[in-house]
């Protein structure tokens, strides 16, 4: 750090990324990224011509994918935002809605606390039950923005519509947060809710269920003046920040939507099969509906197993916090992938 | 907006971008893009597998494109910062080093004093000579960030190094932000001063010299210390920001630096000759380092000239600020771009 830097960002904490490894090529089960490559029609939508454009500026409205996603969801444009990767519109929300302070879990994505900390934001960091279920009372008449990723992450654990619309009736005057990041998983989405309740900001990405991690594409539904202000926020800091072939792809993405809903159908199956497979080894299992598990063993500790599989070529992530670090989350991958990961499991134990 | 918003925010007024209109075919001379594609290396660097791999996330720290840049700048990886368009890094400085106050001109980019108001950082604004030009001795021992565009926008006059030399010795106690997006048009860059001086944060973008205005990609350069700010700021933002493909691309752009080269002469070239024709048709043109032109007649207004050249098929950028209302700016296309806008001028008047 320099001697010139504002002295709020003195002890700031960066957030971590899930490690990427370049020493040797390894089985990827660390960052819950998708096992299944972009849809066809994706591969189309990059053309020549596509890339020649990129010389002209991208359109900062989106309004082709705009369309598109309004289309898919039953919305009007207005009702959607989107932005590069759903931490940027994460980024946005604690600094609009952060004023009053903000509510989450304290096991959850652990990029909540950098947002508050970046923007001066209060936290008030609300314990998980001991089963890591989220405590629905505690988040009601909070008056600050409440923030919950559902399904949670690392757990995996999801949160029915009834619960949250509860603690939405009981915050009318702040702004509810439901990071959607895995919801494709198995869990139940929020944004018809948001005809409904004008607090209530439905957070969508995507990097998992849409295999575009690398191609930086966030969205959000949400009541149109909420929408407005996160369109405000994007305008006076990087207007055209998602990419002209990114704005492509995502359109190709949407229209191809029965072939993302197929792979999410895989990979729930996988996940079904892996957490037996690890259930009979031993290990217990949170019940999840993402794309990874959240497990641990009485045989061997959390680092060690992590240690051991990346040894044997195999990432899975570890988190050294107190209350988890028995457990790994463990991104769910290919059927053969997984395959190898028991394998390798069974061998360390 | 609505009733949750921060109010610190209910009055900012964001960014307007140059008009991107769908209605039809223009002559885009509004937005400053680079007329000339990207290099044939780029267009092979998109491949089915770089397509198939948006599955994962991108590198956050950019290692392979730094390294092309490292070597093409001879400076060291670590002296250099990569993000989602300068516009991004420029958001980022005003956060990180806004906390005595921002100084910049009163004619310039006009995305400065948003950022400010965002940020909610004290504005300084001074005033340019009546030639335009920036008075330097204005920027002396102001001891808090300054903002400098070099060459200046929408008026395209360049400022020497030395006179920059003097700013950045007589405030050694803050940042100095050069913004070189229109450097590579016959300025000269003052990235090699950086290893001299730690106040200084050189910012450049592949969006104008390098033909990648929808590909997304900013770059600063300074002493290894204001970038672990820039890194430490963007980690707690947004780490993955900048887009698989484009790291590819933007390392194939590097790497073909003599096309892009040859693209900037080609227009300095049609930049000097769409001056003499303004000028002999009784344009008062400013002497311009840049990819545009800023120019202005006796004989029709500003305004009635850019409305008349839209209703033309031409679309140049106006700016309804006092001082500049009677100019209009014209970013350089190609000779043949160039000539249908000096006929369709030559119609108009």
């Amino acid at each position: 750090m320099s001697k010139f830097i504002n002295e709020r960002f003195r002890l700031l904490e960066e957030y971590v990324p899930g490690e990427q490894p370049q020493d040797k090529q390894y089985i990827k089960l660390n960052t819950n990224e998708s096992p299944y490559p972009p849809s066809k029609n994706v591969i189309k939508a990059v053309t020549k011509q596509g890339i020649e454009d990129l010389r002209l500026y991208c359109d900062p409205e989106c309004k082709q994918l705009k369309t598109a996603m309004a289309k898919l969801f039953g919305v009007n444009g207005d009702n959607i935002f989107l932005s590069n990767g759903s931490d940027d519109i994460l980024n946005f929300a604690f600094m609009a809605y952060g004023q009053k302070g903000a509510a989450y879990p304290d096991i959850t994505y652990g990029f909540y606390s950098v947002f508050a900390e970046l923007h001066g934001v209060e936290s008030e960091v609300i314990p998980l039950k001991d089963d890591f279920t989220i405590d629905t009372d505690e988040y009601k008449a909070k008056d600050k923005l409440i923030v919950i990723a559902n399904p949670n992450a690392p757990t995996g654990i999801s949160l029915s519509l009834d619960k949250i619309e509860e603690i939405l009736k009981s915050n009318p005057e702040s702004v509810v947060l439901i990071d959607e990041a895995y919801v494709d998983f198995g869990g139940e989405s929020c944004y018809p809710l948001t005809r409904k309740y004008d607090n209530l900001l439905c957070v969508g990405t995507f990097s998992k269920s849409r295999s575009l991690a690398g191609g930086r594409l966030g969205f959000a539904i949400a009541n149109e003046r909420l929408i407005a202000d996160l369109e405000k926020i994007k305008f006076s800091t990087n207007p055209y920040n998602i990419n002209r072939l990114t704005q492509s792809i995502g359109t190709a993405t949407i229209k191809d939507n029965d072939y993302y809903l197929e792979n999410c159908q895989k990979i729930i199956k996988t996940r079904e099969w892996v957490t037996k497979e690890l259930e009979n080894l031993g290990f217990f299992v949170l019940p999840s509906k993402a794309n990874f598990i959240f497990a641990k063993s009485d045989k061997i500790s959390g680092l060690k197993l992590y240690e051991e599989l990346k040894e044997k070529g195999v990432l899975i992530r570890h988190f050294e916090k107190d209350r988890i670090k028995d457990f790994n989350r463990i991104t769910i991958g290919t059927d053969k992938e997984m395959k190898t990961l028991v394998e390798k499991i069974k061998e360390i134990l």
